[in-house]
């Protein structure tokens, strides 16, 4: 399936909302915002089994807000920070329309996926 | 069941990032960002059933992010901008974190937290 630049941005949001909508999830992004931690360091602070836990981290992962690599035996994990720009380029979009500027709506949305691009 | 402050928020954030994670759903709140709109002049623009689209409705009046009334035969359905804040905290406390101000990330939240309660 061939996707459009528009449908590929959807499908992103899509994910990435998803993967914000647990508390465990965004826990893992809050700690990984201050460095990369292996897995097992990721979830001591939680109450969970590992499968479960890993479940999580796949669904980061496929949101492309995590990116896991693995030395030996230990996987580490690391925030991406390039999607919360898509985030906030869809927040922005919002307040772009709720203060009626909509004939400047299409050049802002490109101006954002440009610089998104760029980055 | 009484919910701490922040758990109140974590499920405040589970509520508006799972609304958010559906393009039908942000597609409705995007035209509610135009003025409010009928059920079935938001409906229009998609070809699903009405009982589908009424549960993308009630996911989204459930998660804060709009508000219904009814006169008459017609629902209306308006936009609530205010749960929109508690993603940009959220978002902003992770570029709290990103940038390593720990040491002043709890009282950025508790002065956001107050900031968005006075609203």
């Amino acid at each position: 399936m061939i996707l459009s630049q528009s449908e590929q941005y959807q499908e992103q949001l899509n994910g990435i909302f998803q993967a914000l909508a647990d508390p465990t999830r965004r826990a893992v992004l809050a700690r990984l915002g201050l460095g990369p931690a292996s897995i097992s360091d990721l979830a001591k602070p939680f109450d969970m089994a590992l499968p479960s836990f890993m479940k999580h981290i796949h669904l980061l992962e496929g949101s492309g807000l995590i990116r896991t690599h693995k030395e030996g035996r230990v996987r580490t994990c690391a925030l991406e920070k390039k999607p919360f720009a898509a985030v906030e380029t869809w927040l922005s979009t919002q307040r772009v329309i709720w203060e009626g500027r909509t004939d400047r709506l299409e050049q802002f949305v490109t101006a954002t996926q440009d610089k998104e691009e760029s980055r």
